[in-house]
């Protein structure tokens, strides 16, 4: 495997305090699995639908230019954290995502947009949420206006049993995948919802899965000192103390849809009972101008979890005859890239800010797999040391049922 | 003008026992502005700089068909929080911004680029920025290879006086425009560093500081009723409570920039001395499926800042016959994107999450300039307030110094 977790500061007493605690709640999360009753893993010992799900990414490649995938949260973010692995080539299938319903964006990307090669996928596990429905309303206006037949050129994803999107993919035939009804969105990672955009993109899903298998097995084999249990033990036991926000700071670009996709997962996995930490996406070096003044002499209130990755490339080197550029000469911008990374790790040990990182060999299909069945896992311990339930969201619902009403008011 | 600040809930016991306090730093806001002390707000009164910049912009755009903003932190965020005011039309000029040294993301921008009709803004106003450096030298190389002049495509923003990249621009014969030297990174941008790329997208630089004049003219008569003065009371009181994240909730996509811009500007100006809160820019309704479980139910420790726009442009209506989605029918996106506005600020408002807004008549140039007059003003304020000095970064110079130290050691 291509990840390693290290932790630093090392478990700290506290931590160690939570094992027992750890140890039931790993036993828990185990029983489920075995059950059947977390699909959202065990999916990722699965590859029968993987042959059909090929199937489809053949049909809607097949002559498209360009792909629209419709949905909000979970829906959309791991798709997205998957596409940005590709390096997009002259020629490539563009994979676009709508995850907001901002009219301004909706004219500006469709108002003067040749649909001929366009295709959409519209992902809704309810097959309920107002704003996927909305864009596929407007979607299907939009294609028949531009002279083609829905079915087509949409495509829906929805779990089995009646729903509006349902209705709508019956009413104008369009092809619609099933999506398994026990796994929730933001959990949907391994599920088609994060494996179809994928191959669009013309990534291996095979291998995303093969990737959340070794985290599953390494936490089969070691328990509760498997990489996410650890993890979950500092987090628990910093979250304890003064901890209130999580950051999770990516070198470079490529994991940077990954940190949003994390931002759902743990922001509406753990946000209840009044409890649970701030999430926040953030990125390198981009974000040392931006946020490490405050992680450093700020409240001291975060804590950083730094993805550093190997880089697969490099420029050319730089050339400056200043001597006051000297650490600069004869240097590539990937020389400069590290040395920023590793100061700042440094610069965050050294004021007592609580960090640990993942060295990441190769971003990659198995990488990426890897990394969404720990964070998954992680999330879900933290959840049980929390005694949260890790699944539902009832305030969005709450808000969803307002707008509703709103809508019905105006 | 053309932006309105509610309070909602409205002035507490808590806010008003800041007035003293407040009304202090108002008047050293007011003194520092007259003695010219605070060059970064006052220059808003200027008018003669714009002539000569307008004359770059128009150097600069002839026979452009893109231009790269090089430059980090300060030197990015405000001109990209501009630039995306305007509505992008064919046969527009490009207006891309590089705020990172990802060789992997430098390499596929440039790669196979044809850098005949490309422009480059170099910005650093220390001009040692060792990243916006790098940009630079790779830069020199890249176009040079391609058969350029450096000085025919490439123009700098530098402080006064000697530096690395004023030596570069030297050698190079490259045009250089001088940078306000009392003005700091996060606090330009109603400088050339903001207002130069505005220009290159064709917006009214002049309107940009007119709008920021308001808000000037606002506290000067007001005083602690200013609205940025009544935002830094209720701040200050919220936070003197159980708040330590402040977030930016935008409503629509215009303004995510905007809200990337300020979380540099809070994090950095206030986080310091062991204060400081987290500052969290989102987007709705994206981050309704995100963030908004944890603020409803989770810790209360979040204050959000609605900014609703009212939006300029709509899509046509949805048209269906199901009964389950009557409340979408002869409705449009923007009904359902104002809706689920409401809904979110009412759902906050009843959990007590303290919440006020921006209602925005119309996005357009000064507006901005208002918005970033009050988030400077307010951040000076809230600074006073907390008794830290807004101005400066001293942890990450600790991290540039650190990671020049290691690049000389690798």
């Amino acid at each position: 495997m291509t990840y390693h977790l290290t932790l630093d500061p090392d478990l700290t007493e506290d931590a160690v305090a939570y094992n027992d605690a750890l140890a039931s709640a790993v036993a828990r999360l185990s029983a489920d699995l075995a059950n059947g009753d977390l699909h959202a893993l065990s999916i990722a010992g699965e590859t029968a639908d993987l042959i059909q799900l090929q199937d489809h990414a053949t049909r809607i490649l097949s002559d498209a230019s360009e792909v629209f995938v419709l949905g909000m949260g979970g829906s959309s973010l791991a798709g997205r954290a998957l596409v940005a692995l590709r390096n997009d080539a002259p020629g490539d299938v563009a994979i676009r995502f709508l995850n907001n319903i901002d009219p301004r964006t909706w004219n500006s990307t469709f108002s003067a947009r040749d649909l001929a090669r366009t295709q959409f996928l519209v992902i809704s596990k309810s097959g309920g949420t107002a704003e996927t429905i909305a864009q596929c309303l407007l979607t299907l206006e939009m294609v028949t206006v531009a002279g083609r037949r829905p079915r087509d050129c949409i495509t829906v994803v929805i779990q089995p049993g009646p729903s509006p999107l349902r209705t709508i993919a019956e009413q104008h035939g369009l092809p619609a995948l099933e999506h398994p009804a026990g796994i929730g969105g933001r959990f949907a990672a391994l599920s088609l919802v994060g494996l179809l955009p994928a191959m669009l993109a013309g990534l291996d899903a095979g291998a995303i899965r093969r990737g959340a298998r070794f985290v599953l097995d390494d936490v089969a084999k070691l328990g509760v000192e498997s990489a996410p249990a650890r993890g979950a033990r500092v987090i628990a036991s910093h979250e304890r103390n003064q901890v209130g926000v999580q950051a999770l700071l990516s070198y470079g670009d490529v994991l940077r849809p990954l940190t949003r996709w994390w931002v759902q997962l743990w922001g509406e996995s753990l946000g209840k009972d009044g409890q649970g930490s701030t999430p926040l996406a953030t990125v390198g070096v981009t974000d040392q101008h931006s946020q490490l003044q405050l992680w450093r002499d700020g409240t001291h209130r975060h804590m950083v979890t730094v993805l550093a990755t190997t880089l697969p490339v490099d420029t050319g080197v730089m050339t400056t005859g200043d001597p006051d550029l000297a650490y600069l000469n004869g240097r590539t911008m990937g020389e400069l890239f590290h040395a920023e990374r590793e100061a700042t790790c440094e610069t965050l040990v050294d004021a007592g800010v609580p960090l640990r990182r993942f060295d990441i060999e190769r971003v990659d299909e198995e990488t990426m797999g890897a990394l969404f069945a720990h964070f998954m896992i992680e999330t879900i311990l933290v959840a049980d040391l929390m005694g949260v339930d890790p699944f539902g969201q009832p305030a969005v619902e709450d808000g969803k049922q307002r707008a509703r009403d709103n809508l019905k008011a105006m």
